[in-house]
């Protein structure tokens, strides 16, 4: 075994229960019972001062008299004796424990203390730990359960669920069980001292009986290193994963649109994204889709047929399908004529299928196995209110067969409670996913098509370009202050050192020079006041555009000097920048900000001074992938408007993506950039280029 | 009794069965034995030619032999023979009918041929009829039941359910009695030959048994009958809607952007708004605020404490409180020394207050009667995932009577299955609402708020101007053709008529005119290319702005000419219009079309040629109160930046709303109107007013 293995958590020769007790009342008693009736067949030690045997096992008054194997302990004792517990265990050649006791920096600073020794002991041992303040792990099918929890614990699944918390690990055992779901494997994280939520991620990741991955998270540890695993793990099983905390830090103070756009929760989004994991908004959502990932074949296609009984489930599904994203499919001739036999002529034979409320159990499964080979339908929902006539049960003996013999997923719609009840165990016997109403029935079958939609697309790399000046940018931040905004040319500077283009932007001290530069670079030209305090120059009155000739240029110089000096008298005034304007082309923003747990986040989006009105904005982990460029282009009205719309003629889609793959580059290469905006870029008919205009850059502190 | 009556659909004297059988597989017996189970004290009467009797009831072979009292027949007989039963019921007297048979108008044109005859029988006798194709009606607390669906019936309880939908009706029943929720009465509506949701709504709105009302929509008769109706009956009692078929009909073909925004959904969005409806989007969303509504007395405010025994059920109620715009309370210094009193030192006293794992049902209890005398709290989210050392049962018992002595909603979440399921049973017969997960219980929480909030409101006069020239809008559209747009100076015409103030519009055949126009108007001017066949005139380059002078003018007209011959050579092209340019404000739209089911609905929000790729709009019904036109402004970007925003300064949002007003009543007043839309409708600065500078509006077919 390597050293730092996590193998011994998940599947240990021997545990040690440091803390095992002999009253029933007590959680040291139900660790002991939970590890006992788990069927864990390795060595089983109980460790306890008072000695005697426990559950036909004998206790040893210290860890060190446990015989081998023992490679895991599990300690539950009073926490200022956790630090002695792990220095017999280190002693004993033991290299994992789960500390299950709480008491520590979830406490307050003392606790903190207490825990920071704990980890300060296993690094000396080489030792893991995970927790403390954590009800400990179970696996199903090795079997092992160190939590203690009352019974019983979860049945035997293929869904693993990784939980920051460990009373939402009992609410999720208790409500599994009631949802006829099992688990693989469960792991209460803890306050993570040592072993964190990516850590174990890998572990449960290569274990056989894992088919799909959920995890509850009130944060993240290693942002970019967790990206990095899950992007590896999702090519091969789904992560679902519901992030607490939404709200909690609010937006963070930023002085760019970018930075007061992106709200906490937009580095959570482009992180799962870019790593493939699939974020649920609820822990019902998650196992909802974990149901349906963990046991249907993936559909080839978004193309959905409903099965029913009656028209206003019908009505009802066809929203949620709609809603999600899927199609309803349209049946070939062969598949209608066939229904035409099985069901009677006041049937509606068009997708949804309504057979009516005389439908049987055979009609049920002769009607299912026509659409399972019907080309067109890439999936199936049947839905069964209570039938009149006959029973839930009858119906899904009938069609569980059909389903198992086809390899398309087919989801199933039992509405009711107890009238449905026999036919709701048939389904989860055989492992067919079946829910109360089609809103949850279609969300899982786009949770299908979307995993099938994310595997097909093939492996990417970064975009990243070698044709950049990283020798300029480093000259060029060498001379700002840390915390303060870049001055316009140097910003414009670090565009250029990375391919972006832009508008030569002359600095003028007098009228006069500003309509001599303004001849030089061709008419018309835009008129900025020049300031380092002056960030949004539109908003004093800054900003002049489309001035046609000289005259109107010297005059305006005048005017945007006056203006900005009534409207913000303390700001230091350098002049007024000339610079030439282009005519057409769509303005758009491009902007990065650092986020603190994943590094850069781009965004892309409407820019202007509405930016954070209209709020028609995407964000993407920087460096970008090209699936990342695309999806930005794609998710905003900004980036589908490229494409042309009305009188506007198609933009150059091509330099937008080059333009923010640079940019994100460039905010990767440099992480002591705070935040880069380009407000705006402007995107010039196809072929012409993509132009930053107006670029604000600012260092971290 | 009034003719045309309802009651006897609820509350009858006397039930013919029409079609009662002795054979307990078809439905016609189920009908017969949910009769006599219910409990029904009226008069039972059984019709089948074959006579005898029937579950202790005589059988007659004709209707006409039933003994008094009878005032109610239920008719489950094939569909051909249903005629002549209504006919008999009518000569016996009956004046109410529940047709459960189906194979009428939903079969096919055979079958609505038989229910028109049925329609006119009844009319005949003034008779009503509930169906056909319905399975009838229930009310548990007369009691009465005439589905035959299979028992157990719904158990009694507060809430009315409406039903366009049978299959849902009997799914709901079986689903409800899991949830542990009952209902009041239960109508399924059917075909609706005579008796609709409206007029059945005021029917069950009139019971006292009933609190809430419930409704499942798949469309509505009578669109403004039914917002008149439900607007009354929400001042009383609260109206909950699911309305399926969202995206059946999908956009309708129309010309405007309003008409292209307004899909088939806005127009019910708009009536459920008007009348106080609470929209719900699946059944179990319905039920979840009907529970809530049912049982809690209403809060005085937003603010929510969240007591819990864990960290993690604390965050993610945080993140459901947030997402439904409530917040977190903030607690008194008294209520804090209380709980410091309680809880041990490592408890979290803040909002969410964390007790601690070890939180017995006594700390739950105390705490829970600390929030609730903390002024500062309106309402209480209560967290229980399966305690490790005590049972959520006995923290439900404790909890109990200190909700019932208090004044405000209290909701608890108990997390989990078999272990919660004693605490569930406790808090249900207690009336009080449970569920599984903080989301709903936040959801919960939120629907109380709007509630509150909803009858906080007083009640208003619709907007309506007396200062109309309903004579010069007549004289406008006699000269229009049907399905046609109006002209520029028609349409212009329309905003005058109804003072919403215009720009002059001048139209100029020569650039030597246009320039002369000009100067009369003042500069800057807009030119516009007039064409009775251009629509859009930015699109074909129709348009010129911001000309300064008078040779500008003279050159813009020939540019303007020339661009729309070359996009759209077919055009016939009338001129220049010469408009002078207002230099300030702020750029909205505003529209009124006619949908189908509710008549006018008005649309207002960002405007311009990209209004369709924003959709930043919002739509109330025409005409408007007080409280819509607020609504509109509110909801959208356009509206909230009238407050101003960055450089912009404020804008005249009185003159914004009253525009709107008299746009809503113009549509109100002229249903022959089939759009107007104003775009742009530019707001000036406070105090100086809005003006619709271009103006569309097409007459109906």
């Amino acid at each position: 075994m390597q050293p730092g293995s996590l193998t011994p958590f998940l599947a240990p020769q021997g545990v040690a229960v440091i803390g095992a007790s002999h009253d029933p009342t007590k959680l040291g008693y139900g660790l002991a019972r939970n590890l006992v009736q788990s069927g864990y067949t390795g060595g089983v030690h109980f460790v306890n001062p008072r000695r005697g045997s426990l559950l036909g096992h004998p206790v040893y008054a210290s860890v060190a008299e446990a015989p081998d194997p023992v490679d895991l302990a599990v300690i539950l004792t009073p926490p200022p004796t956790v630090p002695q517990a792990l220095e017999e265990c280190g002693q004993r050649g033991i290299r994992a424990a789960i500390i299950a006791s709480g008491g520590f920096r979830e406490v307050g600073s003392e606790g903190a203390a207490l825990e920071a020794r704990c980890v300060e002991i296993a690094r000396r041992y080489g030792m893991r730990i995970v927790g403390p303040n954590c009800i400990g792990v179970i696996d199903t099918h090795f079997p092992l359960d160190t939590t203690f929890l009352q019974p019983p614990g979860p049945a035997r699944g293929e869904i693993a669920f990784l939980s920051h918390s460990g009373a939402i690990c009992a609410a999720v055992i208790d409500w599994l069980r009631g949802q006829g779901l099992g688990l693989s494997s469960l792991v209460s994280l803890g306050n993570q001292a040592d072993v964190n939520e990516t850590d174990m991620l890998a572990e449960v990741a290569a274990d056989p009986d894992t088919r799909v991955i959920t995890l509850y998270l009130e944060g993240i540890s290693q942002g970019r290193h967790f990206v990095e695993e899950a992007r590896r793990i999702t090519r091969q099983k789904p992560i679902l994963a519901l992030k607490v905390g939404r709200f909690e830090s609010g937006r963070r103070a930023a002085a760019s649109h970018t930075g007061a756009l992106a709200g906490s929760e937009s580095g959570f989004d482009a992180a799962f994204l870019q790593s493939g994991v699939i974020r649920a908004g609820t822990i019902e959502e998650m196992f909802l889709w974990a149901r349906a990932l963990a046991w249907c074949p993936l559909p080839h296609g978004t193309h959905v047929a409903v099965l029913t009984n009656a028209g206003g489930p019908g009505v009802a599904a066809s929203d949620a399908l709609e809603q999600q994203g899927l199609q309803l499919a349209s049946l070939s001739a062969e598949t209608i004529s066939t229904l035409q036999e099985i069901l009677p002529p006041a049937a509606s034979l068009h997708n949804p299928i309504d057979m009516l409320a005389s439908a049987s159990p055979e009609q049920y499964a002769r009607c299912l196995k026509a659409l399972l080979e019907d080309p067109g339908v890439d999936s199936i929902l049947v839905i069964a209110p209570p039938p009149p006539m006959f029973s839930a049960g009858g119906v899904a003996k009938a069609i569980i067969p059909v389903i198992q013999a086809g390899e398309k997923p087919v989801i199933v719609t039992l509405m009711g409670d107890r009238l449905v009840q026999e036919g709701v165990e048939f389904l989860r016997a055989a492992r067919i996913p079946e829910y109360r109403f089609p809103e949850a029935a279609a969300s899982a079958l786009a949770v299908l098509a979307r995993r099938a939609q994310d595997l097909d697309c093939p492996e990417e790399a970064l975009l990243c370009s070698t044709d950049v000046d990283i020798p300029r940018v480093k000259s060029i931040l060498s001379n700002c202050r840390p915390g303060e905004f870049l001055s316009q040319e140097a910003a414009l500077g670090l565009m250029e050192a990375y391919g972006i283009p832009t508008l030569q932007l002359r600095l003028a001290a007098t009228p006069e020079e500003a309509a001599r530069l303004a001849i030089q670079e061709g008419f018309p030209v835009a008129l900025k006041v020049a300031s380092p305090d002056i960030l949004h120059k539109s908003d004093v009155g800054g900003v002049l555009l489309d001035l046609g000739d000289a005259a109107a240029v010297s005059q305006g110089f005048d005017a945007v000097i006056r203006a900005a000096r009534e409207r913000r008298p303390e700001a230091r005034i350098e002049g007024v920048l000339v610079q030439r304007m282009l005519t057409s082309g769509q303005d758009v923003i491009a902007g990065v900000v650092s986020d603190p747990q994943f590094g850069p986040v781009a965004m892309f989006g409407s820019g202007g001074v509405e930016v954070e009105g209209l709020h028609d904005v995407a964000f993407a982990l920087a460096p970008l992938y090209p699936r990342d460029a695309e999806r930005l282009l794609d998710k905003t009205w900004a980036g589908r408007k490229l494409q042309g719309y009305r009188n506007l003629p198609p933009a150059d889609r091509t330099a937008t993506r080059l333009a923010l793959a640079h940019l994100a580059q460039l905010a990767a290469d440099f992480p002591e950039l705070a935040e880069i905006e380009i407000n705006p870029l402007r995107v010039l008919p196809e072929g012409q280029g993509a132009f930053a205009l107006d670029v604000r850059a600012r260092l971290k502190k």
